[in-house]
């Protein structure tokens, strides 16, 4: 990408959650914007979106958008991803998507800003967006595989409903005041009743048994942290929080590992948070993390079942640094980094 | 115990959430019962529980409660099973104690009935009823242990509040009610927030990092199965759900173990339900479990991160087959015996 002052960046999917998330982040960083176009479906045409206190139009996505975009950040599910992103690069514009219709594509990077920043190319195209769940585990796993080599992963999730989008959190809503007024609570989003009530389920089942969100948790880990010998098995399980996921992560290392070492070389990495001191009951806790940037750990411990291996647990904000934040910090990477070409 | 067409029985705790499920319990599976006690401290004394229609008054517990009582239900916390289970149980009387106070004692029996009904000896006195979050695990657990030796455990839990009591229960709610109506929410039971939130923290933390809860599980799991060599991994977490505990559990096996011939194994055994249809959205729910005798077993599979291993999520109701179910099946169990003197 050439560098300039100010980039043309455009935001597709930008009525959605983490669209909207993406507009916020892009302010409140001051990204060095030009001119901002934000797109969505034709039904959002006109819609005035927010951004740093002015408003914005809502421009139809449509294949002549992103003429003269520089970076585009696209959050509008697979489909729109498959279907426009290939077009925007057309004309020249970087795509940093948040769908799952390019991480697994050999050719396309799969970033993580502060793990595998390297990955991106000299002349990237799309840049994919990794899976929220996988985010906030491979930041904390990043400098525990390079200082002990991961052997095995076991994962069980508590995730969040701003991972569905807007209409789950409203759904979580109006479920839980149905249910306090003692109504009958309607699922639209979720196969089942999320309220006060926990969903082993997130995404389309698989024929290994897992799910498609297990499994990316699988694909996407070993494909950033650049190991494909890493073995993963989670549980990812819906749970009914409105914001940030939370992870009970076991990790087995090649290498001997201890809860302390651990600890300490956590706390020395930028964008992670350790949070841990029992004796005062303080452990990240998804209330406390929402709309913050960092991935936070705590219950760090040396697992009495295995030898070479710790027990922690992560949140982060699946809206910030799971989505939208992650995103920014790639587009803000392509416009500081030196430039590849000229190593 | 001698045999007898009847049995006077006595609740010590009565006026607890469990205390009253032990009550409902014994009424619907018509407990052989010549005379009951309901007992609790001074301040519940003369307020009227509800037992197969009719009104028992609470009685208080105190050193000659258990005079011509055969078994006594402990469900009224650890200090005060340890102080008046001996004295019952110097009056011929049977303890069987839901607390933690006597569960690790090498001489006092751990009891599932589907799981170890033989470690009743012939003359018990006390006998423990293991931790809620043990026994569903170890109903699953067993069989695959008599099956494939089970190696190693790593699970992590999604516990209801109900299993902190009714100020639990009701705190999850008012905070609820606050929260949605834009309020502060005020945390009496729990050291944080629980409405929307999930934390990682049940029962005192431990040196060695993992809580009581957790260690529980792992001692209370080696005693039950009967073997020490058995390792266990817990991470136990309270989610913003009312009734009935959900597992997200990992086993490793010294033999070779599969999904499919695990799923026809438990769905054998009587006290389990297998419930396991992903392609029909269907595993169990903790909603759905609520007010259910059995441990209901789904999301088998096997893990993909490990040769002799597999994942599955089990759900119970914490109150009922966690609790005061468990403990009435102990006395059932002792009452229909053949006398193991006579062997």
């Amino acid at each position: 990408m050439v560098k300039k002052e100010k980039y043309n960046v455009a935001v597709a999917g930008a009525t959605g959650a983490v669209g909207r998330k993406m507009l916020e982040i892009l302010a409140e960083r001051n990204f060095p914007i030009a001119n901002l176009k934000v797109l969505a479906s034709a039904k959002s045409v006109g819609q005035a979106l927010s951004f740093n206190g002015c408003d914005v139009r809502v421009e139809e996505l449509c294949e002549n958008s992103f003429e003269g975009v520089d970076i585009a950040l696209f959050s509008a599910g697979a489909d729109v991803s498959r279907q426009f992103a290939p077009l925007a690069v057309k004309f020249g514009c970087i795509v940093i998507d948040n769908s799952s219709a390019f991480r697994m594509e050999p050719d396309i990077p799969l970033i993580v800003p502060d793990v595998n920043p390297e990955a991106i190319g000299a002349k990237p195209g799309i840049i994919a967006n990794p899976n929220c769940s996988t985010i906030q585990m491979v930041v904390a796993l990043k400098p525990i595989h390079d200082n002990y080599e991961i052997k095995r992963v076991v994962v069980s999730t508590y995730q969040s409903v701003s991972g569905s989008g807007q209409k789950a959190i409203d759904e979580l809503q109006n479920q839980t005041e149905n249910l306090l007024a003692g109504g009958q609570p309607e699922s639209n989003v979720y196969p089942h009743q999320i309220a006060f009530n926990c969903l082993p389920h997130i995404d389309k089942f698989l024929e290994n048994g897992y799910t498609k969100e297990e499994m990316k948790m699988v694909h996407e880990t070993r494909k950033i942290l650049g190991d494909s010998s890493i073995l993963v098995s989670p549980t990812t399980v819906r749970v009914p929080v409105f914001y940030c996921h939370s992870e009970s992560v076991n990790v087995e290392t090649v290498k001997p590992i201890n809860a302390r070492d651990v600890k300490q070389l956590l706390s020395a990495v930028e964008g992670i948070k350790v949070f841990d001191n029992p004796e005062s009951n303080e452990y990240p806790l998804a209330i406390d993390c929402a709309d913050k940037d960092e991935v936070f750990v705590g219950r760090v411990r040396d697992d009495i079942s295995c030898e070479n291996a710790i027990n922690f647990w992560v949140v982060s904000d699946n809206l910030r640094k799971g989505a939208a934040l992650n995103a920014v910090q790639i587009a803000e990477y392509l416009t500081t980094r030196r430039d590849p070409d000229k190593h």
